[in-house]
């Protein structure tokens, strides 16, 4: 199947955010999803982009059966390794089922590898649900190590209720 | 002892790289700190800042017996969850040893958080170390999840090696 890879533009947005979205149910999270569509275009495509995408598009007549041509994403933002310098975190990739297995997803993946190095990124980093062994194989195929298992560093997040209890601002704390 | 936390400014650079080396040999992993002064301070003081930080300055009577009055860092960045939105980083908080035991991390911290919400950004991540029991067990008395306990979330990295092999751009690939 013909298809390119190319940066998304506004009028992407929509198409995008439906990927995003077809992602969280395919993972079972669509619940976590708080962002609103307006508050999503803003901080992605206003005057201060706070992460940027590729997008797979494929040729008007191998449209999707609801009539998508846009596919594909792989959503990205720029972040900083005080050991290494800039460095990408790839927070979302994604292919429409009916559109697997003709190297989408390999291809998206290859041109952000692209986009990270004419950056001067000297690291990408990815998540992967640890039960997700597909996509874990597709990242380790693709050259990526697992730094959970081999360096053993944890992840901790700080949410909304215990930041404001942080910040001393909920009276109740 | 007293002590302000503010916002650092281009003048802080040189310390708050001092407290970054220092940060990176207490956790035996100086060698893996391939990043120069220069591109560091270009990164965080240019035109288009990479990174963000907070320093703790103890007056002059007070300073390190090296002669230093900024004590210690937090430095962070901000990011980009498709489920929750804006958020950060942290990706190194640090108190000289000399000066710890006086809620200076506390205070770092807390006043990060101060930040991260007047940003409107709803989530803060930090990675730890597993074994760093003491470092998790602060985080974790501020209020943190360990993600890749409770979520089992895994990080997959992308170095310089495999992300030219991924671009096709070595030619040994």
């Amino acid at each position: 199947m013909n298809f390119t890879i190319r940066p998304a533009v506004k009028a992407d947005c929509k198409d995008i955010w439906r990927l995003i979205r077809e992602l969280a149910i395919h993972e079972k999270v669509a619940n976590k999803v708080v962002l609103s569509y307006e508050e999503f275009e803003q901080d992605g495509f206003g005057k201060k982009p706070l992460f940027e995408s590729l997008v797979a598009e494929v040729p008007e007549e191998n449209k999707s059966k609801e009539g998508f041509t846009v596919v594909g994403v792989a959503l990205y933002y720029y972040t900083y390794c005080t050991w290494n310098g800039r460095a990408v975190f790839l927070e979302d990739l994604y292919v429409m089922p009916g559109f697997r297995g003709f190297g989408i997803g390999k291809s998206l993946l290859s041109t952000l590898a692209k986009v990270v190095l004419e950056k001067s990124c000297k690291l990408m980093e990815v998540n992967v649900m640890a039960e997700n062994s597909q996509s874990r194989a597709f990242y380790t195929a693709a050259g990526a190590w697992d730094v959970t298992v081999m360096d053993n560093w944890h992840t901790l997040c700080f949410d909304g209720k215990s930041l404001h209890k942080l910040a001393n601002k909920d009276p109740e704390s």
